[in-house]
Protein backbone atom coordinates (compact mmCIF):
# COMPACT_ATOMS: atom_id res chain seq x y z
CA UNK A 1 0.00 0.00 0.00
CA UNK A 2 1.36 3.27 -1.02
CA UNK A 3 1.12 6.63 0.85
CA UNK A 4 -1.38 8.48 0.27
CA UNK A 5 -1.75 12.28 0.72
CA UNK A 6 -5.26 13.04 1.08
CA UNK A 7 -6.57 16.93 0.16
CA UNK A 8 -9.46 18.96 1.94
CA UNK A 9 -12.95 17.42 1.61
CA UNK A 10 -11.76 14.10 0.16
CA UNK A 11 -12.07 10.72 1.50
CA UNK A 12 -11.10 6.99 0.68
CA UNK A 13 -13.56 4.40 0.07
CA UNK A 14 -12.78 0.66 0.22
CA UNK A 15 -13.84 -1.28 -2.79
CA UNK A 16 -14.07 -4.70 -0.94
CA UNK A 17 -11.74 -6.09 -3.78
CA UNK A 18 -8.35 -7.00 -3.00
CA UNK A 19 -7.60 -3.83 -0.68
CA UNK A 20 -8.75 -1.49 -3.71
CA UNK A 21 -9.86 1.97 -2.88
CA UNK A 22 -10.88 4.97 -4.32
CA UNK A 23 -10.27 8.56 -3.69
CA UNK A 24 -13.42 10.66 -3.18
CA UNK A 25 -14.58 14.51 -3.29
CA UNK A 26 -18.18 15.25 -1.46
CA UNK A 27 -18.71 17.79 -3.77
CA UNK A 28 -18.09 15.59 -6.80
CA UNK A 29 -20.40 13.11 -7.77
CA UNK A 30 -19.40 9.82 -6.10
CA UNK A 31 -19.77 6.14 -7.65
CA UNK A 32 -23.38 4.51 -6.99
CA UNK A 33 -24.26 0.65 -7.60
CA UNK A 34 -24.95 1.31 -11.14
CA UNK A 35 -21.05 1.48 -12.04
CA UNK A 36 -20.57 -1.54 -9.45
CA UNK A 37 -23.20 -3.38 -11.22
CA UNK A 38 -22.19 -2.45 -14.71
CA UNK A 39 -17.94 -3.43 -13.94
CA UNK A 40 -19.57 -6.67 -12.76
CA UNK A 41 -21.30 -7.56 -15.90
CA UNK A 42 -18.61 -6.28 -18.23
CA UNK A 43 -16.88 -9.53 -18.91
CA UNK A 44 -13.92 -8.92 -21.20
CA UNK A 45 -11.23 -11.36 -22.31
CA UNK A 46 -7.32 -11.45 -20.76
CA UNK A 47 -5.48 -8.88 -22.99
CA UNK A 48 -8.26 -6.78 -23.85
CA UNK A 49 -7.92 -2.85 -24.28
CA UNK A 50 -11.12 -1.40 -22.87
CA UNK A 51 -12.28 2.24 -22.81
CA UNK A 52 -14.51 3.47 -20.10
CA UNK A 53 -16.19 6.32 -21.54
CA UNK A 54 -17.99 9.66 -18.89
CA UNK A 55 -15.44 7.63 -16.15
CA UNK A 56 -15.55 10.18 -13.53
CA UNK A 57 -13.87 9.18 -10.69
CA UNK A 58 -12.41 6.13 -12.56
CA UNK A 59 -14.76 3.38 -10.54
CA UNK A 60 -15.65 1.54 -13.33
CA UNK A 61 -11.69 0.59 -14.58
CA UNK A 62 -10.59 0.10 -11.45
CA UNK A 63 -13.23 -1.74 -10.33
CA UNK A 64 -12.77 -4.07 -13.16
CA UNK A 65 -9.04 -4.15 -12.95
CA UNK A 66 -9.37 -5.28 -9.56
CA UNK A 67 -11.62 -8.27 -10.19
CA UNK A 68 -9.38 -9.99 -12.89
CA UNK A 69 -6.68 -12.37 -11.73
CA UNK A 70 -4.92 -12.06 -14.69
CA UNK A 71 -3.74 -8.53 -15.02
CA UNK A 72 -3.39 -8.46 -18.58
CA UNK A 73 -5.64 -5.87 -19.58
CA UNK A 74 -5.17 -2.29 -20.63
CA UNK A 75 -7.80 0.50 -19.75
CA UNK A 76 -7.99 3.63 -21.13
CA UNK A 77 -10.49 6.39 -18.93
CA UNK A 78 -11.73 9.48 -20.43
CA UNK A 79 -13.79 12.35 -18.17
CA UNK A 80 -14.17 15.88 -19.28
CA UNK A 81 -13.62 17.16 -15.45
CA UNK A 82 -10.27 17.68 -14.59
CA UNK A 83 -10.87 17.45 -11.20
CA UNK A 84 -12.10 13.71 -11.53
CA UNK A 85 -9.32 12.89 -13.69
CA UNK A 86 -6.96 13.90 -10.71
CA UNK A 87 -9.03 11.88 -8.41
CA UNK A 88 -9.15 8.54 -10.36
CA UNK A 89 -5.11 8.98 -11.63
CA UNK A 90 -4.51 9.22 -7.96
CA UNK A 91 -6.98 6.56 -7.12
CA UNK A 92 -5.06 4.25 -9.84
CA UNK A 93 -1.73 4.94 -8.28
CA UNK A 94 -2.54 4.73 -4.61
CA UNK A 95 -3.91 0.49 -6.24
CA UNK A 96 -0.82 0.17 -7.91
CA UNK A 97 -2.94 0.30 -11.13
CA UNK A 98 -1.58 3.12 -13.08
CA UNK A 99 0.53 0.73 -15.69
CA UNK A 100 -3.02 -0.50 -16.85
CA UNK A 101 -4.94 2.19 -16.34
CA UNK A 102 -4.38 5.69 -17.67
CA UNK A 103 -6.96 8.45 -17.75
CA UNK A 104 -7.09 11.16 -20.49
CA UNK A 105 -9.12 14.15 -19.82
CA UNK A 106 -11.07 15.36 -22.62
CA UNK A 107 -14.55 15.62 -24.88
CA UNK A 108 -15.98 12.12 -26.22
CA UNK A 109 -18.00 14.33 -28.67
CA UNK A 110 -14.25 15.11 -30.25
CA UNK A 111 -13.32 12.43 -32.64
CA UNK A 112 -9.59 13.68 -31.94
CA UNK A 113 -9.78 12.48 -28.03
CA UNK A 114 -8.68 9.31 -29.28
CA UNK A 115 -6.71 9.69 -32.01
CA UNK A 116 -7.69 6.61 -34.30
CA UNK A 117 -11.22 4.32 -34.14
CA UNK A 118 -10.85 1.05 -34.10
CA UNK A 119 -8.46 1.02 -31.18
CA UNK A 120 -10.77 -0.91 -27.94
CA UNK A 121 -11.93 -4.44 -27.69
CA UNK A 122 -14.80 -3.08 -25.15
CA UNK A 123 -15.85 0.16 -24.32
CA UNK A 124 -18.03 0.74 -20.77
CA UNK A 125 -20.02 3.33 -20.08
CA UNK A 126 -22.58 4.92 -17.14
CA UNK A 127 -23.38 8.30 -18.47
CA UNK A 128 -25.72 10.64 -17.31
CA UNK A 129 -29.13 9.38 -17.45
CA UNK A 130 -31.48 12.55 -17.07
CA UNK A 131 -32.89 13.82 -20.59
CA UNK A 132 -31.45 17.46 -20.88
CA UNK A 133 -32.90 19.57 -18.56
CA UNK A 134 -35.87 17.00 -17.22
CA UNK A 135 -35.75 16.61 -13.34
CA UNK A 136 -33.70 18.56 -11.01
CA UNK A 137 -30.25 20.08 -12.02
CA UNK A 138 -28.55 21.29 -8.58
CA UNK A 139 -26.76 24.25 -7.74
CA UNK A 140 -23.29 21.81 -8.11
CA UNK A 141 -22.31 22.27 -11.95
CA UNK A 142 -19.84 18.98 -11.43
CA UNK A 143 -22.36 16.64 -9.94
CA UNK A 144 -25.12 18.02 -12.43
CA UNK A 145 -22.94 17.22 -15.73
CA UNK A 146 -22.61 13.47 -14.33
CA UNK A 147 -25.97 13.49 -14.23
CA UNK A 148 -27.86 15.33 -16.87
CA UNK A 149 -27.06 15.47 -20.42
CA UNK A 150 -25.92 18.74 -20.13
CA UNK A 151 -22.79 18.53 -21.96
CA UNK A 152 -23.32 15.34 -24.04
CA UNK A 153 -26.44 12.57 -24.65
CA UNK A 154 -26.97 9.39 -25.28
CA UNK A 155 -26.39 9.41 -29.01
CA UNK A 156 -23.02 11.18 -28.51
CA UNK A 157 -22.17 8.00 -25.94
CA UNK A 158 -23.11 5.25 -28.19
CA UNK A 159 -21.26 7.57 -31.51
CA UNK A 160 -18.39 7.75 -29.45
CA UNK A 161 -18.19 4.18 -28.18
CA UNK A 162 -18.76 2.79 -31.60
CA UNK A 163 -16.17 4.32 -32.79
CA UNK A 164 -13.61 3.31 -30.57
CA UNK A 165 -14.56 -0.21 -31.01
CA UNK A 166 -12.77 -2.89 -32.74
CA UNK A 167 -15.70 -5.21 -35.15
CA UNK A 168 -17.01 -7.65 -32.88
CA UNK A 169 -15.97 -5.53 -30.20
CA UNK A 170 -18.60 -4.99 -26.63
CA UNK A 171 -20.61 -1.79 -25.39
CA UNK A 172 -21.28 -2.34 -21.80
CA UNK A 173 -23.56 0.29 -21.04
CA UNK A 174 -25.73 0.88 -17.70
CA UNK A 175 -28.92 2.97 -18.10
CA UNK A 176 -32.16 3.62 -17.00
CA UNK A 177 -34.95 1.53 -18.35
CA UNK A 178 -37.43 4.19 -19.49
CA UNK A 179 -34.85 5.33 -22.19
CA UNK A 180 -34.56 1.19 -23.21
CA UNK A 181 -36.11 2.00 -26.55
CA UNK A 182 -33.98 5.11 -27.44
CA UNK A 183 -31.09 3.37 -26.29
CA UNK A 184 -32.33 0.49 -28.97
CA UNK A 185 -32.51 3.45 -31.53
CA UNK A 186 -29.23 4.64 -30.90
CA UNK A 187 -27.30 1.46 -31.09
CA UNK A 188 -29.07 0.50 -34.18
CA UNK A 189 -28.16 3.58 -35.59
CA UNK A 190 -24.53 2.90 -34.79
CA UNK A 191 -24.20 -0.92 -36.08
CA UNK A 192 -24.18 -2.14 -32.06
CA UNK A 193 -26.61 -4.81 -31.83
CA UNK A 194 -27.95 -5.44 -28.42
CA UNK A 195 -26.69 -8.86 -27.49
CA UNK A 196 -27.31 -9.37 -23.86
CA UNK A 197 -29.57 -7.31 -20.90
CA UNK A 198 -30.48 -7.44 -17.98
CA UNK A 199 -33.05 -5.17 -15.65
CA UNK A 200 -32.25 -5.00 -11.96
CA UNK A 201 -35.08 -4.45 -9.53
CA UNK A 202 -34.95 -2.79 -6.27
CA UNK A 203 -36.71 -5.29 -4.66
CA UNK A 204 -38.47 -8.52 -6.10
CA UNK A 205 -41.75 -7.71 -7.94
CA UNK A 206 -41.00 -3.71 -7.98
CA UNK A 207 -40.77 -1.97 -11.17
CA UNK A 208 -36.87 -2.50 -12.53
CA UNK A 209 -34.68 1.17 -12.00
CA UNK A 210 -31.53 0.28 -13.90
CA UNK A 211 -30.70 -1.77 -17.13
CA UNK A 212 -27.80 -3.71 -18.22
CA UNK A 213 -26.72 -3.75 -21.99
CA UNK A 214 -23.97 -5.28 -23.95
CA UNK A 215 -24.05 -4.45 -27.24
CA UNK A 216 -21.94 -6.12 -30.17
CA UNK A 217 -20.71 -3.75 -33.21
CA UNK A 218 -21.52 -5.50 -36.26
CA UNK A 219 -22.97 -8.52 -34.20
CA UNK A 220 -25.75 -10.66 -35.81
CA UNK A 221 -29.64 -10.04 -33.93
CA UNK A 222 -30.25 -12.09 -31.20
CA UNK A 223 -30.65 -10.68 -27.30
CA UNK A 224 -29.90 -12.93 -24.70
CA UNK A 225 -31.87 -11.29 -21.43
CA UNK A 226 -30.50 -12.49 -18.48
CA UNK A 227 -32.56 -13.10 -15.43
CA UNK A 228 -33.91 -9.78 -13.67
CA UNK A 229 -31.46 -9.02 -10.74
CA UNK A 230 -32.63 -7.70 -7.22
CA UNK A 231 -31.15 -5.57 -5.11
CA UNK A 232 -32.70 -6.16 -2.18
CA UNK A 233 -34.08 -8.92 0.30
CA UNK A 234 -35.77 -6.87 2.47
CA UNK A 235 -35.13 -3.08 3.51
CA UNK A 236 -31.53 -3.06 4.36
CA UNK A 237 -30.49 -6.59 3.46
CA UNK A 238 -28.86 -6.93 0.49
CA UNK A 239 -29.39 -10.10 -1.65
CA UNK A 240 -26.59 -12.87 -1.99
CA UNK A 241 -25.96 -12.05 -5.80
CA UNK A 242 -25.41 -8.63 -4.69
CA UNK A 243 -23.49 -9.31 -1.48
CA UNK A 244 -21.09 -11.48 -4.36
CA UNK A 245 -21.17 -8.39 -6.49
CA UNK A 246 -19.97 -6.06 -3.80
CA UNK A 247 -17.51 -8.40 -2.76
CA UNK A 248 -18.84 -8.61 0.63
CA UNK A 249 -21.29 -6.88 2.88
CA UNK A 250 -21.62 -3.48 2.40
CA UNK A 251 -23.68 -0.79 4.52
CA UNK A 252 -27.03 -0.52 3.04
CA UNK B 1 -75.60 -21.71 -22.75
CA UNK B 2 -76.21 -22.29 -25.38
CA UNK B 3 -76.70 -25.69 -27.49
CA UNK B 4 -73.02 -26.92 -28.77
CA UNK B 5 -72.48 -29.57 -31.63
CA UNK B 6 -68.75 -30.95 -31.01
CA UNK B 7 -66.84 -32.60 -33.94
CA UNK B 8 -64.66 -35.16 -33.51
CA UNK B 9 -61.11 -34.46 -32.20
CA UNK B 10 -62.87 -31.26 -30.92
CA UNK B 11 -62.67 -30.68 -27.06
CA UNK B 12 -63.97 -27.32 -25.23
CA UNK B 13 -61.77 -25.46 -22.50
CA UNK B 14 -63.15 -23.63 -19.47
CA UNK B 15 -61.15 -20.47 -19.35
CA UNK B 16 -62.31 -19.57 -16.08
CA UNK B 17 -63.87 -16.07 -17.06
CA UNK B 18 -67.54 -15.90 -16.39
CA UNK B 19 -68.68 -19.20 -18.15
CA UNK B 20 -66.98 -18.30 -20.95
CA UNK B 21 -65.42 -21.17 -22.65
CA UNK B 22 -62.86 -22.12 -26.01
CA UNK B 23 -63.69 -25.01 -28.28
CA UNK B 24 -59.93 -26.41 -29.49
CA UNK B 25 -59.07 -29.18 -32.02
CA UNK B 26 -56.13 -31.28 -31.27
CA UNK B 27 -54.72 -31.47 -34.89
CA UNK B 28 -54.64 -27.19 -34.23
CA UNK B 29 -52.35 -25.13 -32.33
CA UNK B 30 -54.18 -24.63 -28.79
CA UNK B 31 -53.47 -21.37 -27.30
CA UNK B 32 -50.64 -21.33 -24.55
CA UNK B 33 -49.96 -19.28 -21.54
CA UNK B 34 -48.86 -16.23 -23.90
CA UNK B 35 -52.01 -16.18 -25.37
CA UNK B 36 -53.59 -15.45 -21.34
CA UNK B 37 -51.32 -12.92 -20.22
CA UNK B 38 -51.40 -11.07 -23.41
CA UNK B 39 -55.15 -10.43 -23.05
CA UNK B 40 -54.41 -9.50 -19.44
CA UNK B 41 -51.82 -7.25 -20.34
CA UNK B 42 -53.98 -5.17 -23.08
CA UNK B 43 -56.18 -2.95 -21.27
CA UNK B 44 -58.10 -0.98 -23.51
CA UNK B 45 -60.65 1.54 -23.12
CA UNK B 46 -64.59 1.00 -22.87
CA UNK B 47 -65.76 1.38 -26.57
CA UNK B 48 -62.89 0.48 -27.65
CA UNK B 49 -62.35 -1.21 -31.46
CA UNK B 50 -60.14 -4.50 -31.48
CA UNK B 51 -58.26 -6.05 -33.54
CA UNK B 52 -56.74 -9.32 -32.70
CA UNK B 53 -54.03 -10.74 -36.46
CA UNK B 54 -53.43 -14.03 -36.31
CA UNK B 55 -56.09 -15.02 -34.19
CA UNK B 56 -55.79 -18.71 -34.09
CA UNK B 57 -59.24 -20.79 -32.62
CA UNK B 58 -60.36 -16.43 -31.27
CA UNK B 59 -59.02 -16.98 -27.51
CA UNK B 60 -57.60 -13.31 -26.69
CA UNK B 61 -60.33 -11.52 -28.17
CA UNK B 62 -63.07 -14.06 -26.35
CA UNK B 63 -61.04 -13.57 -22.90
CA UNK B 64 -60.90 -9.90 -23.15
CA UNK B 65 -64.18 -9.89 -23.72
CA UNK B 66 -65.17 -12.06 -21.15
CA UNK B 67 -63.25 -10.17 -18.37
CA UNK B 68 -64.60 -6.67 -19.36
CA UNK B 69 -67.47 -5.90 -17.02
CA UNK B 70 -68.74 -3.33 -19.69
CA UNK B 71 -69.22 -4.97 -23.01
CA UNK B 72 -69.00 -1.86 -24.57
CA UNK B 73 -65.99 -2.88 -27.27
CA UNK B 74 -66.25 -4.67 -30.31
CA UNK B 75 -63.51 -7.23 -31.52
CA UNK B 76 -62.20 -8.71 -34.89
CA UNK B 77 -59.96 -11.36 -35.21
CA UNK B 78 -58.22 -12.04 -38.18
CA UNK B 79 -56.75 -15.78 -39.13
CA UNK B 80 -55.62 -17.19 -41.99
CA UNK B 81 -56.80 -20.79 -41.56
CA UNK B 82 -60.03 -21.49 -42.33
CA UNK B 83 -60.51 -24.19 -39.90
CA UNK B 84 -58.80 -21.64 -36.61
CA UNK B 85 -61.90 -19.27 -37.92
CA UNK B 86 -64.42 -21.82 -37.53
CA UNK B 87 -63.81 -22.86 -34.02
CA UNK B 88 -63.74 -19.16 -33.30
CA UNK B 89 -66.85 -17.99 -34.61
CA UNK B 90 -68.61 -21.37 -32.99
CA UNK B 91 -66.63 -20.49 -29.77
CA UNK B 92 -68.00 -17.09 -29.59
CA UNK B 93 -71.26 -18.06 -30.35
CA UNK B 94 -71.61 -20.60 -27.75
CA UNK B 95 -70.57 -18.16 -25.20
CA UNK B 96 -73.00 -15.68 -26.26
CA UNK B 97 -70.71 -13.19 -27.80
CA UNK B 98 -71.40 -13.09 -31.67
CA UNK B 99 -72.75 -9.57 -31.57
CA UNK B 100 -69.64 -8.09 -30.05
CA UNK B 101 -66.75 -10.15 -31.34
CA UNK B 102 -66.72 -11.27 -35.44
CA UNK B 103 -63.40 -13.06 -37.13
CA UNK B 104 -62.23 -12.65 -40.53
CA UNK B 105 -60.63 -15.16 -42.68
CA UNK B 106 -57.52 -13.64 -43.85
CA UNK B 107 -53.98 -12.55 -44.96
CA UNK B 108 -52.58 -9.86 -42.91
CA UNK B 109 -50.01 -9.06 -45.34
CA UNK B 110 -52.70 -7.90 -47.74
CA UNK B 111 -53.90 -4.31 -46.99
CA UNK B 112 -57.37 -4.82 -48.93
CA UNK B 113 -57.96 -7.78 -45.79
CA UNK B 114 -59.97 -4.62 -43.80
CA UNK B 115 -61.08 -2.24 -46.15
CA UNK B 116 -59.76 1.13 -44.56
CA UNK B 117 -56.66 1.54 -42.26
CA UNK B 118 -56.45 3.78 -38.88
CA UNK B 119 -59.76 1.55 -37.96
CA UNK B 120 -59.09 0.53 -34.70
CA UNK B 121 -58.21 1.89 -31.14
CA UNK B 122 -56.03 -1.10 -29.88
CA UNK B 123 -54.48 -4.09 -32.36
CA UNK B 124 -53.37 -7.32 -30.14
CA UNK B 125 -51.10 -10.03 -31.49
CA UNK B 126 -49.61 -13.64 -30.31
CA UNK B 127 -47.78 -14.45 -33.74
CA UNK B 128 -45.74 -16.99 -34.84
CA UNK B 129 -42.11 -16.41 -32.64
CA UNK B 130 -40.07 -18.81 -34.62
CA UNK B 131 -37.88 -17.46 -37.24
CA UNK B 132 -37.97 -18.70 -40.50
CA UNK B 133 -37.20 -22.22 -40.71
CA UNK B 134 -34.75 -22.03 -37.36
CA UNK B 135 -36.26 -24.44 -34.76
CA UNK B 136 -38.21 -27.90 -35.02
CA UNK B 137 -41.25 -27.72 -37.73
CA UNK B 138 -43.55 -30.24 -37.32
CA UNK B 139 -45.10 -32.16 -39.97
CA UNK B 140 -48.31 -31.05 -39.31
CA UNK B 141 -48.68 -27.55 -41.55
CA UNK B 142 -51.60 -26.04 -39.28
CA UNK B 143 -49.18 -25.89 -36.13
CA UNK B 144 -46.35 -25.32 -37.93
CA UNK B 145 -47.50 -21.60 -39.22
CA UNK B 146 -48.87 -21.03 -35.77
CA UNK B 147 -45.63 -21.09 -34.55
CA UNK B 148 -42.98 -20.34 -37.31
CA UNK B 149 -42.45 -17.51 -39.72
CA UNK B 150 -43.72 -19.42 -42.61
CA UNK B 151 -46.65 -17.41 -43.89
CA UNK B 152 -45.82 -13.60 -42.22
CA UNK B 153 -42.72 -12.65 -40.30
CA UNK B 154 -42.25 -9.67 -37.26
CA UNK B 155 -42.03 -6.92 -40.17
CA UNK B 156 -45.80 -8.32 -41.74
CA UNK B 157 -47.09 -8.15 -38.07
CA UNK B 158 -46.00 -4.84 -36.69
CA UNK B 159 -46.97 -3.13 -40.63
CA UNK B 160 -50.75 -4.65 -40.16
CA UNK B 161 -50.51 -3.25 -36.87
CA UNK B 162 -49.68 -0.03 -37.93
CA UNK B 163 -51.79 0.33 -40.26
CA UNK B 164 -55.12 -1.08 -38.75
CA UNK B 165 -54.15 1.86 -35.65
CA UNK B 166 -55.33 4.81 -35.34
CA UNK B 167 -52.98 8.03 -34.30
CA UNK B 168 -51.94 7.36 -30.33
CA UNK B 169 -53.86 3.89 -31.01
CA UNK B 170 -52.29 0.68 -28.56
CA UNK B 171 -50.40 -2.25 -30.06
CA UNK B 172 -49.91 -5.05 -27.85
CA UNK B 173 -47.56 -7.99 -28.49
CA UNK B 174 -46.65 -11.17 -27.09
CA UNK B 175 -43.07 -12.79 -28.41
CA UNK B 176 -39.84 -14.32 -27.19
CA UNK B 177 -37.21 -12.09 -25.38
CA UNK B 178 -34.27 -13.00 -27.38
CA UNK B 179 -36.18 -11.38 -30.15
CA UNK B 180 -36.60 -7.35 -28.44
CA UNK B 181 -34.07 -6.26 -30.20
CA UNK B 182 -35.95 -6.61 -33.93
CA UNK B 183 -39.28 -5.60 -32.43
CA UNK B 184 -37.79 -3.09 -31.54
CA UNK B 185 -36.60 -1.85 -35.13
CA UNK B 186 -39.59 -3.22 -36.70
CA UNK B 187 -41.89 -1.00 -33.82
CA UNK B 188 -39.71 2.50 -34.70
CA UNK B 189 -39.75 1.33 -38.44
CA UNK B 190 -43.70 1.67 -38.20
CA UNK B 191 -43.79 5.04 -35.58
CA UNK B 192 -45.02 2.57 -33.40
CA UNK B 193 -42.88 3.63 -30.10
CA UNK B 194 -42.63 1.02 -27.07
CA UNK B 195 -44.37 2.56 -24.07
CA UNK B 196 -44.62 -0.11 -21.63
CA UNK B 197 -43.18 -3.91 -21.23
CA UNK B 198 -43.17 -6.49 -18.88
CA UNK B 199 -40.54 -9.67 -18.29
CA UNK B 200 -42.12 -12.71 -17.54
CA UNK B 201 -40.03 -15.55 -16.36
CA UNK B 202 -40.74 -19.10 -15.49
CA UNK B 203 -39.36 -19.39 -12.18
CA UNK B 204 -37.87 -16.42 -9.99
CA UNK B 205 -33.83 -15.62 -10.95
CA UNK B 206 -34.09 -17.88 -14.36
CA UNK B 207 -34.06 -16.18 -17.86
CA UNK B 208 -37.03 -14.61 -19.01
CA UNK B 209 -38.78 -16.27 -22.23
CA UNK B 210 -41.77 -14.28 -22.57
CA UNK B 211 -42.04 -10.71 -23.17
CA UNK B 212 -45.20 -8.24 -23.20
CA UNK B 213 -44.94 -5.10 -25.00
CA UNK B 214 -47.54 -1.84 -25.50
CA UNK B 215 -46.40 0.44 -28.15
CA UNK B 216 -48.21 3.41 -29.13
CA UNK B 217 -48.58 4.67 -32.90
CA UNK B 218 -46.97 8.54 -32.49
CA UNK B 219 -46.23 8.41 -28.78
CA UNK B 220 -43.58 9.66 -27.26
CA UNK B 221 -40.34 8.16 -26.03
CA UNK B 222 -40.52 6.79 -22.83
CA UNK B 223 -40.85 2.99 -21.63
CA UNK B 224 -42.45 1.95 -18.71
CA UNK B 225 -41.14 -1.42 -17.55
CA UNK B 226 -43.25 -3.13 -15.41
CA UNK B 227 -42.19 -5.49 -12.93
CA UNK B 228 -41.10 -8.98 -14.00
CA UNK B 229 -43.94 -11.75 -13.93
CA UNK B 230 -43.09 -14.47 -12.47
CA UNK B 231 -45.12 -17.88 -13.50
CA UNK B 232 -44.44 -20.60 -11.08
CA UNK B 233 -43.37 -20.42 -7.22
CA UNK B 234 -42.45 -23.57 -7.65
CA UNK B 235 -42.89 -26.16 -9.69
CA UNK B 236 -46.29 -27.04 -10.38
CA UNK B 237 -47.56 -24.78 -8.33
CA UNK B 238 -48.36 -20.88 -9.70
CA UNK B 239 -47.35 -17.50 -8.02
CA UNK B 240 -50.48 -15.32 -6.78
CA UNK B 241 -50.59 -12.93 -9.81
CA UNK B 242 -50.74 -16.14 -12.15
CA UNK B 243 -53.85 -17.17 -10.66
CA UNK B 244 -55.43 -14.40 -10.34
CA UNK B 245 -54.42 -13.68 -14.34
CA UNK B 246 -56.00 -16.94 -15.07
CA UNK B 247 -58.87 -16.22 -12.53
CA UNK B 248 -58.50 -19.02 -10.70
CA UNK B 249 -55.93 -22.29 -9.71
CA UNK B 250 -55.11 -24.17 -13.49
CA UNK B 251 -53.86 -27.70 -13.38
CA UNK B 252 -49.96 -26.88 -13.94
Amino acid sequence: MKDVHLHTGERIDDLQRGGCRLIQRSDLFSFGIDAVLLADFARVADGSTVLDLCCGGGIIPILMDARMDSKTCHFTGIEINPDCVDLARRSAAMNGQSDRIRFIEGDIRKAGTLAAPALFDAVTANPPYMIGGHGLTGPNYAKTIAKHEVLLNLSDVVKAASRALKLHGSFFLVHRPYRLADIFRELNACSLEPKRMRMVEPYAGREPNIVLIEAVKGGRPRLKVEPTLVVYEREGVYTKELLDIYGKQPEA
